[in-house]
């Protein structure tokens, strides 16, 4: 593989308090998989690197998407302006009984597609046929960590396909792929269901990576049918004994984040807020969160509740939200919501020892941001920029594990006209609904 | 001017009872500066029309903005993470001393090219040097409404100079350009200045653009001062009794709402909910305004509160807010959303008998918008891709008046390199701050 070389490019760096900073004029260098090198621009390039001019760009980590269910780009459009018990019960679920290994296959490549293009470089995928998935992110040349969502309604067997999975894949993709095991949640598992879960995660040395405290209706159910949270029967069943990811937390109390504040070194939440707003759901309390040192992450969700998978987008309405949530427009400032999109996010998957930052050593997984569309100009602060208007069409080029995977704005690894063209002859069979069909049924 | 045949197009047009609804395979023919003819695809194109193939493109009438400071771009990013005072005191009025007649001509030109890239048709602006606004918007070929903002701190006889603008750009750039008097608002224009405002919008037969009960503070500081809410000021001062435009109305106490109906025929509400969430200024209740029966049209305010002038995101964030505020899911849906976007925004400004709406005899204000982008596909809904998926570079072409201002996103009026170049000039002039050279004083 070719290394490559940057040039003159700003920088999103921490400082040395480790602070999201922009610095001027850097030039990047990239051996292997790596980044080597980043200092200032002016010394004579080495011979043998490919030069990528980025004059006006600006280079960051490659986003990270720590919670989606990516195919379900599929469904795109087919259940809006619907509460949640409707968005599952009459929607999700009977459409979900359509898919086939094929559909997953193409709909996990148009969902990568539009991924790369927004700069997001690597997904926490939990859906179904993950093979399909994987074989998607091999192809695409994406970085991932999926997990095969099941339900308990299943069977325990399911456990042992899914871990499967896990065994098959982890460490995949030339290393760019890790798995996890992905019980959906604790109002569709059962205890035993997931307490197997963790023996599995337990037994292949992985994570888990779950629904919980969605949003408050979920936390209520929990409380009057059992006596506790959600958040205290991933404790009691050990799935917090393990990684564990969690998805979305709107319906968190105090009291769980205490909980969750014991195993802080390594459980994370994933906060999706537009499928937040489009179901009104609430929001992820996050300044409590991070105040007991809880890493939170930046995600989309699945595109039939956000409709995009576009990161920014949930940068900038996390930002946002949670100053309209508390009232004071210092709450969140642009240096933190940028930890959060870059360190954060990374943290929560595990992986902020490689991930999430540029500095030698770290894995060459970023991005090239144009900011000379008018939107950004004039460039007072980039980093505001960043956060307040960049849109994913800014995305120019992005690298993954030190590969160029687009180049100003053209796909080097996938058949964009070809993906479009094949999820659109599954299009019709897909918006087939019949309620009775349903893979599953939402009673929290 | 060439006659113009869009042809093959999904159009977005209403229904028999008025509702949102997309058309496929539509041609719409453009005579002069209006709309001749919407019609199915198939029928041989006269001769003498400039055909633009518009396959796989939504046409829909060029987004609104009804309340903006559009030279404010010259200022972006400079005042972020800040309540509403600091925000006034420390950053926008002492940076607006900087302002001289020459930058605010460069910074609208930037503000049009950012707001043509997005689709942005008209705006109503809200700013000082308005000469040199109407200049841009005629070079531009864009509409606007424009009111010179004034303080009563100023004297009476800056209403005297500001209706002499008024007189001199009422109905100028060929008629695209309406003027009106623009009163800052009751905190900063005592009740003489309103009255005399009123006088003189009378007098020239225009209406009254100003901002009032922009957040709760506003209403409970005019209470506590004067025992009113900013709205009854503007009834008593006769505000109300002429054509008005109201930014931003987060302050709107239930009884405004009342008071506002009785002028509902000739008085609406500017809405930027971006600016509301970044400056913790809560919300327009929308839905109590929608059930008086009072017009609310979609704004993006100026860039230093938003960042950007998308009226996209506007539309996006309106919809999303206000299910998040009233807990329900089923609140705002997509239909509603766009009839807010395309009549109700045109409505506000009092020309919803000519814009804001695909139909024969309607000013040929419309964009074309590329569904092809994979984060709209698979197209099950294109209501909801518009709504949820759209971003301001999905716009390919730009018509105002008839005429083709952006074709396949490349503008066709105005020069935007030179633009930036001249906006970059003056950018480190225009950043200084001196706290004791501000314009004006915020102490609602």
């Amino acid at each position: 593989m070719t290394d490559t070389l940057i040039r003159n490019c700003y920088a999103l760096v921490p400082d040395e308090r480790g602070v999201p900073t922009v610095a001027s004029n850097q030039d990047i260098v990239i051996r292997g998989n790596r980044i080597a090198a980043i200092r200032p621009t002016g010394q004579a390039p080495e011979p043998g690197l490919d030069v990528i001019e980025a004059r006006h760009q600006l280079a960051m980590p490659g986003l990270i998407n720590t919670h989606s269910h990516v195919p379900m780009v599929l469904f795109r459009g087919l259940a809006e302006d619907v509460p949640i018990e409707r968005w599952f019960n009459e929607f999700i679920w009977p459409l979900e009984s359509n898919l086939t290994e094929e559909a997953v296959y193409w709909g996990m490549l148009l969902g990568l597609i539009e991924m790369i293009e927004g700069g997001v470089t690597t997904v926490a995928d939990h859906y179904f046929f993950m093979d399909q998935a994987a074989r998607a992110v091999d192809q695409a040349g994406t970085r991932a960590h999926l997990g095969w969502a099941v339900f308990a309604s299943r069977g325990m067997g399911v456990l042992d396909e899914t871990a499967a999975f896990v065994e098959r894949w982890k460490g995949g993709a030339g290393g760019r792929i890790t798995t996890c095991m992905a019980p959906h949640a604790p109002y569709t598992c059962d205890d035993g269901f997931l307490r197997a879960s963790v023996e599995h995660a337990r037994r292949l040395g992985v994570g888990i990576h779950i629904h919980a405290a969605e949003e408050m209706g979920q936390t209520t159910a929990s409380l009057e049918k059992r006596g506790m949270t959600p958040i205290k029967v991933l404790e009691d069943t050990g799935i917090l004994s393990v990684p564990t990811l969690i998805a979305h937390g709107c319906g968190l109390l105090p009291e769980d984040v205490e909980r969750l504040a014991r195993y802080r070194d390594h459980v994370g939440i994933a906060h999706a807020p537009k499928t937040y707003l489009k179901l009104a759901m609430g929001m992820t309390p996050i300044r409590a969160l991070r105040k007991a040192g809880i890493e939170v992450g930046l995600a989309t969700d699945g595109a039939v509740s956000n409709n995009t998978l576009d990161v920014l987008e949930s940068l900038r309405l996390m930002a946002m939200m949670q100053k309209h949530e508390a009232s004071d427009p210092e709450v969140m400032p642009i240096p933190e919501a940028l930890d959060i999109a870059t360190r954060g996010s990374a943290a929560v998957l595990g992986l902020s020892d490689r991930l999430g930052k540029l500095a030698p050593g770290y894995l060459a997984d970023l991005i090239l941001v144009d900011t000379r569309g008018a939107h950004w100009q004039p460039p007072h602060s980039l980093t505001a920029g960043l956060v307040y208007s960049a849109r994913a069409s800014d995305v120019q080029t992005v690298l993954v594990d030190g590969r160029v995977i687009m180049r100003d704005r053209r796909l080097l690894t996938l058949d964009k006209e070809r993906v479009l063209a094949e999820v659109s002859s599954h299009m019709e069979r897909l918006a087939r609904r019949v309620p009775e069909a349903r893979i599953q049924v939402y009673k929290p």
